[in-house]
């Protein structure tokens, strides 16, 4: 683990770079912002933590009315529970014994849930849950639209619900109904549609649910980009986003939800100014995932990295900016979550000083 | 940091789940075979670090006739140091002062090279390496066509070099003339084309030292899927590979050198298998990068991954391939470097066992 890039008080100039830059006003806002529209109607709010892996971030969240945390992977959940969160839902399917096993274990001193698709799979985790006489929530995932897990057919959720309420040591906590690929739809009325589509599987396998006597007492799902149309629809019960808290490029590039500010930023530095108009600067894909476009300049959110290399990102300078080796700019990730995970450190900063550094929890929790 | 997935002695079916997974006798016949045509010829190996941040790999280098070792960061360079090796170049320009007094601090303890490229970061190195009283060696970098950091023009290369050489804790030690694009066009004429072309340039600044009367000690550059051209050309004094160690499916796909073998891999889980002809498995953006493609599975090296978001990888399964929850497999990555600095070890396995863990030392050294 890398030491912090700042420590408190250090005014915003001394940060060493790369580093993540938490804007702690814009971050406080989006909180309070997704409370207002959320926890304060009565709805559950289950931010999920596999965009900040933060013990700090979450407990933000849950000051503010959330009922826990989301979260992917086992070791993620392991370290939250580790940094103080006591309710945390894997939104996931879990295979392998070793780590059932890491995770039956975890559920002996938080209240943990899991997903399943599969007969098989929950037959491990029954076990896994019995060998460590832990109690686990278990939610059928459906597929809703996405084609990634979850089973494709909404009847087949009964045989799978009546399999987890009569094992000894998990129980049939409902569904999981989450549709990524509809996040990242450019259009509203493209993503609203997607989520009307995820509505008419979701009560399919609710009323399946219904005629076989088996309680659905949670829906999960929903993210930033649309999780207005999933409150709408009425079915939902516990809402996911991850994103709103710090958003990136592709959320901005959707033009919605605009309420919601770029609270995070990747600090860097120019190392090299070789040409007239161009410049290089210290952070690559070691700083900032790809994965959804080259990051962009928080000066100038229209202009984009030009290139970038493992330590290098390129810039071709627009007209009216100049860069000079030992400058610093803030670039918007394309995508939050995995260039989150590439850093030790966020820095936090209000007014141009240094507030807190946090750790990033569950950096690199993959298993 | 994340526990070992595995332990020594393990055998590798109980190698937890996503892992980098090295395969000693492959990974040790491309170092012998770098070796037999660099060291073993007389010819100055430093084979680059930004590949395997490992202190354990570095040494196996050099234990088979390397100089020392490349890095980007500083930060690399500190945890390189504090692992053991002793000579290192920083290949890349270093802004700011914070930065600057770090790397003179570590010239203190080992011996350091790195790059300028610009007068007045050159005027602050040199202020560091007095405050420090430090010795550092330092190299002027070109751009022989890769267009991003160095000079532009080779006559450039002398006032600059002028400067260094009157700096009293500086010494000129030469040229860095890398073209890192060239690594990866796909049709060896064309890479052999961009060598000759950055050869061109070289000799031009050689020159122009040369009529200053300035001695150049070192040309250091050349890369995984260049090296044999550098060598030819009789230019280059130092030979800076860094993928040969592991390769990655973006060197695989230029077709050559086919000589080294494919030693690394991303083991994954498949955690879903909700329909036929399809499977989700447990590595995504976070345990395997992707600015070099999607990764391809190696047993089938030819079907890439059909997507992935931040914790899955889906697979649309080719004709012949059948996968079910909880099966393995390996995945060949796009790009190693920033694959590797996404995990916490290294997995080590012969013969179906494994043999040892490493830790990536610099994983994260973004710095």
């Amino acid at each position: 683990m890398q030491p912090p890039p700042a420590f408190p008080g250090d005014p915003l100039e001394a940060v060493d770079t790369p580093a993540l830059l938490v804007d702690l006003d814009a971050f406080e806002r989006n909180l309070d912002r997704m409370a207002a529209e959320t926890t304060a109607r009565g709805l559950r709010l289950r931010p999920h933590a596999k965009t900040h892996k933060s013990a700090e971030v979450g407990k933000a969240q849950i000051a503010r009315g959330a009922v826990g945390l989301c979260c992917q992977k086992v070791s993620e959940a392991e370290a939250l529970a580790d940094g103080g969160i006591g309710d945390l839902l894997v939104t996931n399917q879990v295979a392998g014994a070793r780590k059932l096993a890491r995770l039956a274990a975890l559920a002996r001193r938080v209240r943990l849930g899991v997903c399943v698709d599969d007969a098989g799979n929950l037959a491990e985790l029954a076990k896994a849950a019995v060998e460590a006489n832990a109690q686990i929530d278990v939610l059928v995932e459906i597929d809703v639209g996405a084609g990634r897990c979850g089973l494709r057919a909404p009847e087949a959720v009964v045989p799978l619900a009546q399999r987890i309420a009569a094992s000894s040591h998990l129980r049939f906590a409902g569904l999981q109904a989450y549709n990524g690929t509809a996040q990242h739809l450019r259009r509203p009325e493209d993503r609203q549609a997607a989520i009307a589509a995820a509505a008419v599987i979701t009560r399919q396998a609710l009323a399946a649910l219904a005629a076989a006597g088996l309680r659905c007492e949670t829906v999960g799902g929903a993210g930033t980009g649309t999780y207005a149309y999933e409150m709408a629809e009425g079915l939902w019960t516990e809402l996911q986003p991850g994103s709103y808290c710090f958003m990136d490029a592709d959320y901005a590039a959707n033009g919605a939800p605009p309420a919601y500010e770029q609270s995070l930023t990747v600090l860097a530095t120019v190392m090299s100014a070789p040409e007239a108009g161009f410049a290089v600067c210290d952070a690559g894909h070691k700083a900032c995932a790809i994965d959804s476009g080259l990051p962009r300049l928080a000066s100038h959110p229209d202009v984009a990295l030009t290139g970038a290399s493992d330590e290098h990102g390129n810039i071709a300078l627009p007209a009216g900016l100049t860069l000079a080796v030992g400058d610093r700019l803030q670039l918007i990730p394309g995508h939050i979550d995995p260039t989150v995970n590439l850093h030790d450190w966020y820095v936090c900063h209000r007014g141009g000083t240094v507030e807190a550094v946090w750790p990033v929890t569950a950096r690199g929790a993959v298993f």
